[in-house]
């Protein structure tokens, strides 16, 4: 299982509305007689890809696999019955898929008179596809609320101007993190203000080959010379105010990780809806004593009402050389990765 | 000299006016004879410790001293002629004393014929004595301001609660900070408002054996009820609001070392002035969206005039168990310390 948790995150595997999977093929002797990862959308599935490298081998040989198998003919056939037919006796899993249209290979393959075993390192895949699993079972996308921010709270000088809060190495990062996921998603005011382009690029600021979706929301019209509407990477407009129904849509469209880059309004609107699973803070080390806020108002009152939420990464992003639009020699920003902080008793 | 610098750094050696010091005594064989430090201001010197406890086995000897030994007869006598009377034939130092009242003891020591080593070490012999080195050769104390904010740089909501912002993990490493000090500074406003007591405190809530100055800045009068006034710990009114004056008058006071706790207006004066040589934050992971600033206005109008400060440390201050007024299960706070950004060139 741990060679196969390790081929389902092969490096490089394009994101897609499918999950990573890895599998082995072991043979009667438990030694590995073939392997495979799906390689996204489109390409035939990690259980496809280790039957046909096992050919005959697969007869009475283990599929040791990191999700269960699919039950489902969409642009592949389904890997329950091509792991029956191909004579395999035994399968391994770790994660269940509540996927409902591909739900139901346990049954399949048992029926088939194949030994099905579940579970075994079932949190470890998971996390290989936490955005895929969150999204198919809450029915919505995962939504990570990433902001920037001055040691005091402003996202740009008392002037409007804001290059950089974040240092080179924390807009390098933010790219990595958007590559991450399949949306990215703004206010229209930014996009009225801003007029970002909204691309993730890589250290040498080349776009990379796989752009998520650019997606707008709000009721007001687009001019349309904005740049992300340019043709670099698909874009969509939301004519809606409402973080739900936005999610839905996204959802409908095989999307499962929307990252909600602001601004302050829109990222509002999502914290009051309870539609934030993630935070990424970037907090740079500097204060401007006024200036516009991170973060808008959000209806809290009193101190009991703050929003709070639970650290789980704190990484330190050390100044990198060729930063030559910055001021000053070093800048060292400090990342804080957080989640929805559960009340005493949850 | 490794010894030394430990015998230096001794736990519990309580803060004043006096550096912390090390001696060992070498015999002619190069084997320890004799060790002593400082034990704070009216004990004696750290070189007399050790010639004492050497007695006759000084004459032909070497002192390993951490500070160069001094030339002035304060509370005790001074250490050059102590050393050179008792027959010691070399001396190596660490730090030189610039200290105008003891600098010399290399030349006394010298006429009297005893061979003079310095430097061996001196870095880490500065570091045992950060802010007496800084106050010795700045002419005024070393000021650390200390701030807790929100993630969106509130230090209070809308309705001025801010209990608590930091979580019981930061508020004791605070206290530590303070301890370490020798000087603990507020404004006027803060002690009309908040009416704090402002003693340092161990993590079962006792105070301290020594206690640093409690001292409140601004021109108006005090109620004489405020606890700042109290008999726990020694107080001052300082009333200037010109923050060089307030740093003359603590410095002419034998203090090396503000912490400076606020509120915003007077951490602002600190800054503007150029007067704050140290930056520890807490950020605490949660956000407000409106309330008090934690910073108040700078006179920053553009990005580019931003203060920026140099990361030295990022410290993660993990929940500590019997928190029981936080309304959460786990809070945790990082602890950002910096000092002001050298520009380029510098
Ligand atoms: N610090 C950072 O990380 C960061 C990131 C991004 C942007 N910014 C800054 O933020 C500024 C723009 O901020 P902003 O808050 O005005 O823009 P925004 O959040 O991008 O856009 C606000 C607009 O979005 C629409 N909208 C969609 N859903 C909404 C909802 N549920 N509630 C309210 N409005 C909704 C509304 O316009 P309609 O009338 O069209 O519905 C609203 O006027 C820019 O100056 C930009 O530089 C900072
Ligand atoms: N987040 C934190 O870490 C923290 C820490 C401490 C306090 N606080 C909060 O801060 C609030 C009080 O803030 P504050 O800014 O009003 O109080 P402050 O900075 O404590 O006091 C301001 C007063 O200090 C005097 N002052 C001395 N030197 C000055 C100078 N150079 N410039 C201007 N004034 C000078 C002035 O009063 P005179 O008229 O007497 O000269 C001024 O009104 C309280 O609510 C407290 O809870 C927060």
């Amino acid at each position: 299982m741990l060679r196969a948790l390790e081929l389902a995150r092969t490096p490089g595997v394009p994101l897609g509305p499918n999950p990573r999977v890895g599998c082995v093929i072991l043979g009667p002797d438990g030694r590995e007689v073939a392997e495979g990862f799906h390689r996204g959308a489109g390409t035939p599935h990690a259980e496809a890809a280790a039957l046909h490298e096992a050919g005959e081998l697969a007869r009475g040989a283990t599929a040791v696999v990191t999700l269960e198998p699919c039950n489902h003919t969409g642009r592949t056939p389904p890997c329950a019955s091509a792991l029956a037919a191909a004579g395999i006796a035994r399968v391994v899993f770790a994660q269940r898929d509540t996927n409902p249209v591909a739900t139901g290979g346990s049954g399949t393959l048992r029926s088939a008179g194949v030994d099905v075993a579940a579970g075994l390192r079932e949190p470890e895949a998971r996390e290989v596809n936490a955005a895929w699993t969150f999204a198919v079972e809450h029915g919505r996308p995962f939504v990570t609320w990433k902001f920037a921010t001055t040691l005091d709270g402003r996202s740009a000088a008392a002037d409007g101007t804001s290059r950089w809060v974040s240092s080179l190495a924390s807009r390098r990062d933010t790219h990595r993190l958007r590559g991450a996921c399949d949306v990215m998603l703004v206010g229209t005011n930014t996009v009225a203000v801003d007029d970002p382009e909204l691309t993730v690029r890589d250290d040498l600021g080349e776009p990379v080959p796989h752009q998520p979706l650019r997606v707008v929301m709000g009721e007001r019209d687009l001019p349309a010379d904005r740049r992300i509407l340019n043709d670099r990477a698909p874009s969509l407009h939301l004519r809606t105010r409402d973080p739900g129904t936005a999610l839905e849509e996204l959802f409908a469209r095989d999307r499962q990780h929307v990252f909600l880059e602001g601004g302050p309004t829109l990222a509002a609107a999502f914290l009051e809806a309870g539609l934030v699973d993630e935070v990424v803070a970037y907090v740079a080390p500097m204060v401007l004593g006024s200036g516009r806020s991170a973060v808008a108002d959000l209806g809290v009152g009193t101190i009991g009402d703050a929003r709070r939420f639970e650290v789980t990464d704190v990484t330190v992003l050390p100044h990198v050389p060729g930063d030559t639009e910055e001021p000053t020699v070093h800048q060292t920003d400090v990342r804080i990765t957080m989640r929805p902080q559960r009340t005493r008793g949850d």
